[in-house]
């Protein structure tokens, strides 16, 4: 199998033999908190017992940090499997995807024998998401897929434009996934969330993750927030009982008391995104203006992942998303001096000296 | 959603407010050796990075451990996992599962449009795989589901029966789904799995997990063996990429070298195997001649899994399994001292004094 998404330290590290900076996949740069690794720890003693197939005290848990109820929430092993269920359980015969986004919508999709309507989000934009999109929602079309912000580039969808989504969406029945793993890096999540409007919405599924978040990927932990019951069941059936791990569970349910670590990221982030893109921008990188806790750029230097791969720096290229081309990349915002050592790797490629 | 399974030790807990004894899942009774919980806690601290998709290092050590090349394993989440990926990836139109068998098969089978034709094994064969099944082989099946040993039964297929339907499945061009989960709790595996026909049968799929023998049903580990890369290719794209934990990863290379806490578990299995059978026979159960480290049994007691569940004792109520009625259940082997409090409870409701 092709490994088309970032992330991949073991591959690096069965062909160097060391462990590489990894800009290329956005989890907090912070690390897992003490207080999960601490949970994981001790969840490892009662292995022998089979995972709650209901999640029942996480479920219970994120019901209060995000003031819905319990029954509004489902759990995965990962964010991913929850779209793997979605697509599997509704079988879309059209489906809407933006070009890029995240690939994981469109290999789901491609399972069942969906039509997929790619919607270029175009460089003149900024790769925002405009009005046109609006176009594209006509009846005939099941699901729509959005991701917000959007993944590679870190643009937010702008809050009204959203909700006209959402209004139409719902008028020309079409399930609206709404990807937002990434809101908790957000400088102000609430402002972006449409979690509010689940209640007036049954066609609007938000996905969220912990993986990114709480730096804790490696764990496999989503959820997704929806006020229709009987989707929420369906997705459940379409897949085994035991998606989600015990471990997962209990890493979970620590993550969620975990306020100071989000506040501290959050700010980090903020920081340091300022930074690397005033530094990237002085390198003449193009880039754009990410909210998020990754970078998304676009340069004509040659051969940019392999030379920075050589210098044991992983960052994401991006020329394998739909509508990017060569030349588009993406690196996660990490911690001061890590972000020091990338703009110094890259300031070296830019100089051509490698 | 309803929970189908065993194992809901959860549900338990939050209706009594204590851990009940569990025989309704049928998980090694001397829980996870030391060195996987030692090595769960190890890799808690590196949970940040993404998980490995393609489990290398593990699929090299299982490749050792099988006696086949890494190219032929595929892991995932779980063997239920796999099953779904299977069913997906090959949509198949027409499949044969037993009944009884271990519902997952059929689960997995209804997401998709496929037409499934249920095999009876008989009670007066004792639930044993007869040769009638071969008539069910025509070359209109795309997929068979055998389980060996079945659950909820412990029967083992035999083995020139089993050679005569891979020949069959071969000829009539059937993918045969080789469910040996439980193989490693028989008394003699090697004389019962048909991994060395993985060779000369690309489509003969072997299903393997972690999950039972060595007591990490919490961890979510399973893999499959196949001679096919064309067909773990298709599974492997069915799903997310990360379906497999960095925990479960490690957890899965820790188990590889436990080979005493094996060498144990088989032993005590036999020897308590023999002393359930025993004891529920001299309670007038029609007890079915199980090798594997469950039992399964018929009485006429009413509300058996009600009356024992008051008595903080979970066991299998099988009247759900399609092919079995009232009255049947299935009770994992234990250690002796809980099988020892297993039985007195159940000599209890025998004598009606509940």
């Amino acid at each position: 199998m092709a490994l088309t998404h970032g992330g991949d330290t073991v591959g690096f590290y069965l062909e160097y033999g060391y462990e590489p900076l990894d800009f290329s996949a956005n989890c907090n740069p912070f690390g897992p908190p003490e207080g999960v690794v601490r949970a994981v720890g001790l969840a490892a003693a009662a292995i022998d017992a089979y995972p709650d197939p209901l999640c029942r005290k996480l479920c219970a848990a994120l019901a209060q940090h995000e003031g819905v109820i319990p029954g509004q929430i489902l759990c995965g092993n990962g964010s991913a499997d929850l779209i793997d269920r979605l697509v599997y359980s509704r079988k879309p015969r059209i489906a809407v995807i933006t070009d890029p986004a995240f690939s994981e919508y469109e290999r789901a999709l491609r399972t069942t024998d969906c039509r997929i309507i790619h919607h270029p989000l175009e460089k003149i934009d900024g790769y925002a998401v405009t009005q046109s999109i609006l176009r594209r929602l006509t009846p005939d079309v099941d699901m729509l897929f959005l991701c917000n912000p959007n993944n590679p580039t870190g643009l937010t969808i702008d809050p009204q434009l959203l909700n006209l989504i959402i209004d139409t969406c719902i008028r020309s029945k079409i399930l609206l996934v709404l990807d937002e793993c990434f809101n908790g890096f957000l400088d102000d999540p609430e402002a972006h969330t449409c979690k509010a409007r689940i209640k007036d919405c049954p066609e609007l599924l938000i996905l969220k993750a912990f993986t990114k978040l709480y730096g804790m990927a490696g764990v496999r932990l989503g959820y997704c927030l929806s006020s229709s019951a009987p989707l929420l069941t369906a997705m459940q059936s379409a897949g085994q009982p035991w998606a989600v791990s015990s471990l997962a569970q209990a890493a979970g349910l620590a993550a969620l008391t975990e306020y100071d670590y989000v506040e501290h990221s959050r700010n980090l982030i903020r920081t340091e995104r300022a930074y690397l893109s005033l530094e990237l921008k002085a390198l003449h990188m193009d880039v754009t203006e990410s909210e998020a806790n990754y970078i998304f750029f676009c340069t004509d230097l040659p051969d940019l992942t392999a030379n920075m791969r050589k210098k044991g720096i992983l960052i994401r290229n991006c020329s394998s998303y739909p509508g990017l081309s060569e030349g588009c990349y993406r690196v996660a915002v990490r911690t001061h001096e890590e972000n020091e050592r990338l703009i110094t790797a890259l300031a070296v490629c830019a100089a051509g000296k490698v």
